[in-house]
């Protein structure tokens, strides 16, 4: 009897390894609040401790996730009758012990290392507009990610390795097809939009905006949307983001003075992720069943909510009054909700700026930098002619060369960090919000007339439902399969963009 | 050769032990960000998720701290010649084992229980004004933490036991020395001061204040005394604190739109403490000898500048103009400096309530907790007994009885978290403040002059030199000795009182 009650009061093994996958969770979550706050409030004088204390929870995270006992708990596990949840939950646990425990100590530090170092590095150059300055520790980082790929498996393509640290489950076959499939329709669709004879309003919110009424007009926008105050806040960051868990996901945002639309749509941005976030579901709170999917599908709900809704103009119809209460300038009979919808809809075919594409060449900007990744790491291409392919391929693909390193492949941050692979999820989860969204209207009918009515419940309750509530259930694939009954596919992207850009621009 | 070598790469004791202490420190500055956003940031709707990850949090530096690792680096450093700084460290990391170690995990668990539970059940007794709703509560904790001061020293009187967790190395005795002759000559004082017929200002700031200028004033106030922006940062906060490290040490502060006097000293105290915190070596970071000295150090340094300086009639010569400009209605001919003096300095001999008494009366609402938390950890009072003692001693002490339990003994929250022997710190603290002040005079010359100039850098740089530089470096009384010259002595501060308020109330 004592025996027995002893083995009923002693933790299963699928009990002790949701103890230590919840703290590891738990720590990490702790890290996201230290990084929020060096975003948003942190005194910049709190840099050399915050650094010590963010490294010490990664520390920490890392070895309780590489210790043998999560190994042993793995093993035990997997020969054990599991719930479906359960085996979800191991299997994700299952591929991150694998990648941590094969990548040596030693090079993670000198990864970790040498992108501190690259950062200031990659900011002279560009601002000294000088590639040769980065190229040496663009070089160096290659070099060390191919390593640390082989560690992680010797036999595979080591740029798919790199890219599965971002998008664990679509394989790279899946996202290259897509990428180029992408490259091959809207090449020829931008430039029928090039060659177009239609003038499209290109700035209904012309003037300037002080921060105080956008910042209010953007809690506008958040409270249309139907963001949950008591999980959320909404702050100001140089670079906008959004982070936490589904307890509490907040926003940031930015104003410019002169571009009250681009604040809006970062700002609904920001929203979709922290409305991912939010859907999670509470029970799963310190395991994969309570995390997003990976960076694609988390893009997707961004994208989905920025460009399917944001930059509709049944949405514009819902919301200029609101716009026009806070800005009263906004009234007059020339801003209308089409003014703003082509205004937010412009496309740029002389940008060479990433961050400032419009919702077509954006992909482009990906294509080129997904094959020079794939070219960097296989080795097919030298560092040192990285600023001429670059410059090639944007002549080719959007008939503009940039003229300057600065405007031209140094202008992202990405590579000084070592993020190799992590670009082409931006334009896969434009993809699958395209999938998501007319999956939803399969299953709702037209969204067009509840988004003029500023009723986002049903939109969202298909999201919660196909979507968010899954946490990690599933793989990538398997989510969505589920939720649009076919694979990752660019159809629906593509026929969405050439209706709208179609009827926007006149196109046959 | 390759022997020397790796002997010469391996970390010494020291190191490894030095390594695992700053990963505590780590982590309990990382929680300490984490409590600083709860009360300051958080939505509501986080408290779920925030609890796991304090309570993560606290488990892994409990588990490092009592770790036998630990355990044995400390007996191995004990036995080493050590520098007198390694010494001090060793010093204060065994006694924080040796605590940790002696109380079982299930005692410690307990205590955590009981108190989250304890705290709603005293808001609710206290919001029904019925003692008898939390005398079974209180009990327990009394039984709990009876039981853990055992745990620790079975031979000790097991409220010094209590009272060390806050003032690990001001002995008890020393403190009840302080308490009582504070009661013997504070009590007659107080008494002459209601029988004085002056009539002193009482209320220099009449009107209403909006919250965005106090608390553009509550920065003047910062900008004015030295805080470093760089470093800290001022927000709002119901219940006023300030915390942080040497890096980034934050101050919170509430406005009350019909007293800008106290928003006012409040602010000033909570500087005090950051102040404290600023002061602390960089070099010690992570150490003890970059955290502050205990509680009584800590409050020592709140109420110097509030009381010694933000209460003097020079500080308000210096700083009433910046307020006038703030709220020009303070630009009459009856707001002085005087009379914002005195009404900063009123005695109120009928107020019942700890956090609103003066400076003079203040001291025997801590004089009546400590007796009769004496009394109910030796047993010598019963929980049931409580109320009527407390009416007693506050008829005794200050001439007013109250006539309920809400504005008698369950006012304050600390026996609700188990904190018996931490009320104790505050006077204290109040009594260090004034030796300190009297010593800094000792050696600087008057002060006053330098206040009314609003020139507090000889000040703050006595302090840095004799307080903030050491961290714990020194053991409280070593640290007070070096500093005055004498033991922790009750004398500068009734000399300081007698001096204030025989002037304002023309005492003979």
């Amino acid at each position: 009897m004592a025996t027995d009650q002893a083995a009923a009061t002693e933790p299963t093994p699928y009990e002790q390894f949701e103890s230590r996958i919840e703290r590891i969770s738990n720590i990490g979550n702790a890290a996201g609040i230290l990084r929020w706050d060096q975003e948003v409030v942190m005194p910049e004088g709190g840099t050399p401790a915050r650094a010590k204390q963010l490294s010490t929870l990664s520390a920490l995270s890392h070895e309780l996730l590489t210790d043998e006992e999560t190994g042993a708990l793995l093993e035990t596990l997997e020969a054990e009758e599991l719930t479906a949840d359960q085996q979800a939950v191991v299997r994700e646990v299952r591929r991150q012990y694998d990648r941590s425990t094969s990548v040596p100590q030693e090079l993670v530090a000198e990864i970790s290392e040498a992108t501190s170092n690259a950062h200031p590095v990659w900011k002279e150059a560009r601002a000294e507009d000088e590639f040769s300055i980065f190229a040496p520790t663009l070089e160096e980082l290659v070099e060390l990610k191919r390593e640390y790929a082989a560690h992680i498996d010797p036999d595979a393509d080591p740029y798919g390795v790199l890219f599965a640290d971002y998008e664990p489950y679509i394989d790279l076959e899946t996202a290259e097809r897509v990428l180029e499939r992408l490259r091959e329709e809207l090449v020829p669709l931008i430039e029928a939009i090039a060659d177009s004879e239609v003038d499209l309003e290109t700035d209904a919110f012309s003037g300037t905006f002080d921060d105080d009424d956008q910042e209010a007009l953007a809690r506008d926008v958040l409270d249309a949307l139907g963001y949950d105050w008591d999980r959320g806040r909404l702050d100001t960051a140089p670079h906008p983001f959004s982070s936490g868990t589904q307890f509490d996901a907040r926003v940031t945002t930015r104003f410019e003075e002169d571009d009250l639309l681009s604040s809006i749509t970062s700002t609904i941005h920001e929203f979709g992720h922290a409305n991912y976030t939010l859907g999670l579901p509470d029970a799963g709170y310190g395991t994969p069943l309570g995390e997003a999917r990976d960076l694609s599908v988390h893009e997707s709900q961004s994208r989905l909510w920025e460009n399917h809704v944001g930059r509709s103009q049944a949405f514009w119809e819902c919301f200029l009054p609101t716009a026009a209460e806070r800005f009263p300038s906004l009234e007059g009979d020339d801003v209308t909700p089409r003014a703003v919808y082509e205004s937010a809809n412009q496309v740029y075919d002389d940008n060479l700026i990433r961050v400032e594409a419009d919702e077509l060449t954006y992909h482009l900007h990906i294509v080129i930098r997904f094959e020079i990744e794939r070219a960097l790491i296989s080795g097919d291409l030298d560092v040192e002619d990285v600023p001429e392919v670059w410059n090639d391929k944007y002549e080719e693909y959007l008939g503009v060369r940039p003229e300057t390193d600065a405007e031209g492949c140094l202008q992202d941050i990405h590579w000084s960090h070592g993020s190799f692979g992590y670009f082409s999820t931006y334009s896969l989860g434009s993809v699958l919000a395209a999938q998501l969204y007319a999956a939803a209207e399969a299953d709702l009918g037209d969204l067009t007339p509840a988004i003029r009515n500023g009723d986002f419940a049903d939109l969202n309750g298909w999201l919660r439902e196909h979507i968010h509530a899954h946490g990690k259930r599933y793989t990538t694939p398997e989510l969505i399969e589920r939720a649009t009954g076919e694979g990752l596919t660019a159809d629906p992207f593509l026929e969405y963009v050439r209706a709208k850009y179609g009827e926007l621009y006149d196109l046959e």
